[in-house]
């Protein structure tokens, strides 16, 4: 029987967080794929309550009864005219969200879907995958068992940044699609979130390819030089340099919306270019150039930008192509160089972490869908919503449908699940990875970091002006403990002036650490000091 | 005549972004404020095209219009049916967005406004102040001049992190009542940027506060000390102490939707007990005790949380005490103790830094209003929205209105006016202020400063193992060298291996400060070595 699987569990605070493969569920959906086909793994990420989980359940609709020779709307109620499926919200919602396995759904409905529901408490926990793997074409003619994935939603309120993370990574490492999911327009912190969270699965995908290529007992240094290698890649040891790496793969040129904007590049021109291209202009020489000077491979595929509730289309009735460009030149405006560092580091990270980078946009699917009383009766549905849908649907799994690939390799199945249950355990041993953090942790910790260096250099600097390497007179324990202490006080000042942010214990631990380190130092000056003693072994 | 006048402007990368006040306007606006009059900051921040002008548009209509006597919604179209004013609609947006003072309105409206538009693209940049005050009295009955303040758009994909923190912490600082304007609903992300923002708000009142009261030489750490002892009073040096100085303020139990939502408190529980205040049920006593446990000023006065698009009502037909009662229950949610680290962090800020936090949903007011063509009829509006729209100017600038108060002082014009010059230059000259970084910056300037901490850490663990203060053996230059270079190795290893996170250039940065340190720490260790020399002298 067809139904969600978790795919990886999510403990609560008695089994500390866990985060744990389901290695049963994934065999599971695994043992269907036909011997030798490549996996193609389409994954849907976002903040929760964002209508993730339901427009999955018009993917399975569409991957259940769609037909590329039929481009009508008639898949979409080909399992009855009401979205049944995966509708929670008749149901009372479990108290601490669901768990586990999904329950049995209520009321005679045999159907079943990812489940949705209005209102505002997380739905999903973890990450799921549907049971059954559709057999599809590519658009190159190769077949591949599509695989599809659904996320906890972030920012749900009851998630550590650690957990979110995590999710987010092994979405992104797992998928050859991922589909992230923002509300009317993509936003600064969006593009934030998403550059912190490809960091994490970057960082996991050259762990990974160092542990299984090599070395044991050098491991970390290998991944660590792996790592290095690549991130030189990636931005170009100088800020002048790394301009001339994020040019973009623009690979695929017949796909009209889709599109790696790369940071440097003119990316409006690129737009037009790569419309022309599609158009079939002759554009496609043009449009090809860039790609060669890709000095790097990116560890992602695609990333795509789903837009919900998307308000701009200047006219929604214009047909699809139309309506895709003007999404085309809204993400080469957001992602194009703003000539501000910071905003230049976001792109360049995002750039430099996917293949290609896409976008689209769905309008508001009308106040009926929104209600908690909605029973998924289709009707209901805003026609133009539906038939950007149907746009969609075929634009995911037709133009965009790709095999996983992994460090130049196409996945298989038995590949797909060890390289599945690798990233998992790397992020379960969490020990390798930064903490994720909240941003103001973050921030405050770079800060007070900062400041405890600042504060031992001036510490240094003042006690070297007597005591240091190139100081020849001695200095009597009084005099050494009087000028010791108020070099001790000068960078302790400078400390507390400056490590003012953030929670007071973290400061405190921070500052914890430095007069460890100033009472190391003083040991070392003492006998620097004491070796210079005229008077040493007389005494 | 009346229009918006730009407070705080913000330059472009030809003037640095130079973030300056535009003492004149100021002035202009507090010239109107009768003498010794104490001012009422009603201001709005959050993400760009959220809807935040259009908002303010209509407090203007009902600061000009409305009346306590008449509870009906004629104040709305006191002014015409239609909300031309501020309406950019029909004006083809100006390249680079709007700068300095607001351009003329064109065709033939003479109404001014806050300016508002559909679209992508920002509109309002710095700070704006309307050019007249309302004089109104408060519940208490005080009259105040109410100033209307409308801010630049967060994560508007062109402002740097740095200038955001700038404008949010301007805006908090400044304001009595501070509206955050999220969308659909409160989400962690939401309160992780108020977390940091507020912060830098803090960090702010705090320099400002020791500048003003003091000391100059020792400005610096007085500052720290001053902020040490606010935050140490804040989060109570240990965690666990800390749990217990979180208890909500619960003054204005009048007041139904206000509720300050202690991190610590069982949140259900007060919102019950608030309500049979706010119903007159003799609750008042309870709900008053946590107050006098409050061991600490908050610095700041109301956080008001607006939900745009709210579709949670459980029936929006409902009179208004009812929905506001959904709200208050609905923050206490949000905001009660997850334990869940970060959570709780986050939670702990935001309580500790704002005296009486609440919350407030305006539902959606329809497709009309959000076409880039809408005119600004008012009956295009739904009417619900209008309703609660209705309710919601009332509870702002009638159970909610209150004067500014800052370190205890309640706040007249030329008050006000000495402030905000002060946090201006504060954080115009930027190096008081750690720097605001992006997520994934500042998460990777934490960890590779950790990597760098711990690298050092061994490098020094291993070469005392021959050559610290406890050992005795001399070591011949050769052999000092060759252990040396095994230390070293050691530890560059160790933070090759750690620091893998960010943009190369950053770990490049970090791993040279390593590479000064180790040097430095060589060139002690060869002069303790020395010491040690059996033959010194003798050479
Ligand atoms: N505004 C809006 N709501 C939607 C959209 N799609 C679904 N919804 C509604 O959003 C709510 C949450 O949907 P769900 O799929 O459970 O969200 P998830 O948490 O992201 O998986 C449900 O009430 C859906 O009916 C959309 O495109 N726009
Ligand atoms: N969805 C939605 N749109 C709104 C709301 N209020 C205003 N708008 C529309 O949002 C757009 C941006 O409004 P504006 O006030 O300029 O946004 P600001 O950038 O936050 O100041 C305009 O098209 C408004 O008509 C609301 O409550 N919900
Ligand atoms: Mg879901
Ligand atoms: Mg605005």
């Amino acid at each position: 029987e067809s139904r969600p699987l978790q795919l990886v569990s999510t403990g609560d605070a008695e089994n500390d967080y866990s985060f744990k493969l389901c290695e049963e569920n994934l065999d599971r959906v695994l043992s269907k794929v036909p011997d030798g086909m490549e996996v193609s793994v389409v994954s849907v990420v976002g903040a929760f309550r964002t209508g993730k989980s339901f427009l999955l359940s018009f993917f399975l609709r569409y991957l259940n009864s769609g037909s590329d020779d039929d481009a009508s709307e008639a898949w979409m109620t080909a399992d009855g005219p009401s979205l049944r499926e995966g509708n929670r919200n008749s149901v009372k919602p479990a108290a601490g969200g669901a768990q586990g396995v999904q329950e049995e759904e209520g009321e005679g409905s045999s159907l079943r879907s990812f489940e949705w529901r209005g209102g505002v408490e997380r739905m999903t926990t973890g990450i799921w995958m549907w049971s059954e793997p559709f057999v599809r074409r590519t658009e190159g003619g190769k077949e591949v068992a599509v695989l599809v994935v659904d996320t906890q939603g972030m920012f749900d309120n009851e998630t550590s940044m650690g957990l979110t993370a995590c999710i987010f990574a092994v979405s992104t490492l797992l998928s050859s699609c991922q589909i992230y999911n923002v509300e009317k327009r993509i936003q600064e912190d969006h593009l934030q979130q998403l550059a912190l969270f490809s960091e994490y699965g970057r960082m996991a995908l050259n762990k990974e390819y160092a542990l299984a290529t090599g070395a044991d007992a050098d491991a970390e240094v290998e991944a660590a030089a792996a790592a290095a290698a690549a991130a030189a890649d990636r931005t170009g040891g100088d800020p002048a340099a790394g301009e001339g790496t994020g040019s973009p793969s623009l690979k695929g040129g017949a796909t009209a919306v889709s599109t790696a904007v790369g940071f440097a590049a003119k990316a409006k021109a690129n737009a037009e270019a790569r419309r022309a291209a599609a158009a079939g202009e002759g554009g496609e020489a043009a449009v090809a150039a860039p790609a060669s000077q890709d000095r790097m491979e990116r560890p992602f595929q695609r990333l795509e930008f789903l837009v919900r509730d998307w308000q701009n289309y200047e006219d929604e009735d214009l047909p699809g192509p139309k309506l895709q460009d003007e999404m085309i030149d809204y993400l080469a405006e957001v992602i194009e160089d703003k000539g501000i560092k910071d905003l230049r580091d976001t792109r360049e990270q995002i750039t430099s972490c996917f293949e290609k980078i896409s976008c689209f946009g769905l309008t508001h699917p009308g106040f009926d869908v929104v209600k908690k009383t909605f029973s998924g009766d289709i009707s209901k549905i805003q026609p133009s919503f539906l038939r950007l849908l149907n746009t969609y649907v075929r634009h995911i799994f037709g133009e965009l449908l790709e095999p996983k690939r992994i460090n130049g390799r196409f996945l298989t199945a038995p590949e797909l699940r060890n390289y599945a249950s690798a990233y998992v355990e790397l992020f379960h041993n969490g020990a390798h990875f930064p903490a994720a953090r909240s941003l103001l942790e973050a921030t405050a910790g770079a800060h007070n970091g900062n400041a405890k260096h600042v504060a031992l250099h001036k510490y240094k600097a003042e006690m070297d002006r007597l005591l240091g390497p190139n100081a020849t007179g001695y200095l009597s324990p009084p005099s050494f403990e009087e000028h010791e202490g108020l070099c001790r006080e000068g960078g302790l000042g400078v400390f507390d002036a400056m490590a003012t942010m953030g929670r007071r214990s973290e400061v405190s631990r921070v500052r914890a650490l430095l007069l460890e380190e100033l009472d190391d130092a003083k040991i070392r000056y003492a006998e620097a000091n004491s070796g210079r003693n005229p008077f040493r072994g007389t005494e």
